[in-house]
């Protein structure tokens, strides 16, 4: 059946643009709907929703749209393109999406396209995409095209550019599987490089037991999608192996995933096992330098960007306390596992970064705060040992079938 | 003729996932070529150039590699890889190159990825998709995508996105229109949304003589793009009508090229004619916070991540005489042209941010500090007047013709 790509665009600025990548997805074979959203000149050709009928989606007229300054007119306009891209969406008619801006168009169209679902080709050509992409891409699928040059005019590199760009998304959506969608029971496990023994052994256990595992590399980002998937009920039950975000977020960290991290299950009201997996460790970026006060502690080069140090009782202390308040809230089937011998692959006896002292006190402060209804278990492993991952195995799997009564 | 796609993986840790998104892309009938980049456990499957010929690209036994700490390791492997996929490319076995990776993947992948030519269809499936991607994609095509989950176990999530990669990437080699070349000279201008009526004139103006023009946004990136491709050999002249880069990078806004910016075509010989678009504008980030200098002045919402604020006349001259100084070092033909009714589509008799004094703070500081025999013209309109394209596309004519002679 013939695709349809949706292109959200100003055909007044960049109405030349649009009209050649639009001419090279139908020459591979797909329909395109154009949605202007323009509000300075007039549209260059005429489009299939014009910007007349993308204001009033907003409730809004045109003009009054126009009156307002540029960023607050652009607003106002991804709002109505958004309402309109979701009813194509749901009415069979947008199969992808695409769209091409500088600063303000890749604010507006991203806005766009994270109201779609996931698996949904998405497909943002900016002059944005080297640099922070987190207000754009958030935690949505969105794939961001650098534009090189400037996507104005069409010249030998903007041709190229759209043409590739116009290659991707018809690529994308010839073999877009659909809906993501699975009858196994979905957990989400947040994991990092140094615990994939662990990981590994857990996705084969629960895998046994009958459960499909997804991985969020606990790196900032990866906390934040595991989050937002559990509050859009993507996720079954959690396994929060790598709860180095919470630390980082305290202590501001590279590996930041909001003050919010930890808390989506527990409102959610699904099962949740937490362990303190790399919480001896914090992150920071070497290009945005390295707060005061860890600069005098021992540093492991990570990338040639990033270095991790190690983190003192105190700050243990701190964080046990602050996991044990946002789990306390949790509404549905909660516990957490020890791993008695070492939270991540540098804290195992032997190794550069082993500290026993410091674990007791994460330990220390869990066992004072948390609520008495919430099981802790400690278990004589290494976070990597394969008996830590079987004890966390069963356990979330009897959380899993608590929920279930 | 059929299209060969590259493929950079570690075939240890997420052979699985590269066996995968290997069948997806034959499936859409491309060739492949594995190189293993491991330097952990045995690869999952054979690949078309083992890790042994990865490490000796590189000048080392696998062995040496392995024994390094890991981060070290996969630098190693990085360099080797790269040698090896710019023989295939030049050889032309290379059509298109995909890696999937966590932290330490998307700095290798990447770091191989950059060494190809623009134009090379690029494709990163990535953790860091959202959030700082600019150590990763540089000033260079390309395109990173989300991986949502972690690229690890073959799970809904995972094949969701591998099938979607290999469909963008086949999507891409089978458009890709190849090296970028035009017999008309080239042209690289500086832009800002703001001044695009100047840029619309000037492409016009310099069209009508012979000249192809392409766009730089003048944001950091741009500035930064710009230049590398002047040292390239890609431009054949610049019109750097927005200089705001330098500003940004003396007073710590957002919209920083680095150091060297304006330097470029100096050091290359190229003509450039010089304009000081936007230079009474600094721009923030509100989500990293705005520097103590600036937050007692009005501030111009953009977008609701961005905020602009002016520049004062003392900095006007320090600009001026910063701007003078990398000028002064040029070794082809270079001018200055002044619009002298303002500087920004703000800077404009009437308008909120007009400031006639700050703008003659820059000019005098251009005239005290530059060497005699570069040229400062000034022309009796604002920048974005058709009068001044004219006069700048008449200058930029000339220096041409001089550096012909």
């Amino acid at each position: 059946m013939e695709k349809t790509i949706v292109l959200i665009g100003t055909l007044d600025t960049k109405g030349a643009e649009y009209r050649y990548i639009r001419d090279r997805i139908v020459e591979q074979g797909c329909r395109v709907i154009v949605v202007d959203v323009g509000i300075r000149g007039k549209p260059l050709f005429q489009p299939d929703i014009t910007r007349e009928q993308v204001a009033q989606a907003a409730g809004l007229s045109i003009e009054e749209v126009a009156s307002r300054i540029e960023g607050e007119g652009i607003q106002m306009m991804s709002r109505g393109a958004a309402k309109i891209v979701q009813e194509l969406h749901r009415s069979g008619k947008l199969d992808g999406i695409l769209s091409l801006g500088g600063t303000m168009g890749t604010f507006a169209g991203t806005a766009v396209m994270r109201t779609l679902p996931l698996g949904v080709p998405k497909v943002m050509v900016s002059t944005h995409a080297s640099g922070d992409t987190s207000p754009y891409v958030g935690t949505k699928d969105i794939v961001m095209i650098p534009s090189m040059a400037d996507i104005i005019g069409l010249n030998q590199i903007t041709k190229n550019v759209l043409t590739m760009a116009a290659g991707a998304v018809v690529g994308m959506v010839k073999v877009a599987p659909g809906p993501v969608s699975s009858d196994k029971p979905l957990i989400g496990l947040t994991i990092h490089g140094d615990l994939m023994p662990c990981a590994n052994f857990v996705t084969e256990l629960l895998g046994q037991r009958g459960y499909e595992v997804v991985f969020f590399h606990a790196v900032g980002i990866g906390g934040k999608t595991l989050e937002e998937w559990i509050e859009q009920g993507l996720i079954d039950g959690v396994f929060d192996l790598v709860t180095t975000e919470v630390l980082q977020n305290i202590f501001g960290g590279l590996y930041d995933a909001g003050p919010t991290r930890l808390e989506a299950a527990g409102a959610k009201g699904i099962p949740q096992l937490v362990a303190p997996g790399k919480t001896d460790t914090i992150t920071f970026d070497t290009t945005h330098g390295i707060p005061e006060r860890f600069r005098s502690r021992e540093l492991y080069l990570h990338t040639p960007v990033r270095v991790g140090t190690s983190t003192t009782k105190e700050e243990r202390a701190q964080l046990g306390k602050v996991m044990a308040e946002k789990l306390n809230k949790a509404t549905g089937p909660t516990a957490v596992i020890i791993p008695q011998k070492g939270f991540s692959g540098g804290d195992k006896e032997g190794s550069y970064m082993y500290d026993p002292e410091a674990d007791l006190a994460l330990i220390n402060a869990l066992k004072k705060n948390l609520k008495p209804d919430i099981r802790l278990v400690e278990v004589d492993a290494h976070i990597n040992d394969r008996l830590f991952a079987e004890k966390a195995a069963t356990l979330l799997d009897e959380l899993m079938h608590e929920a279930r009564r």
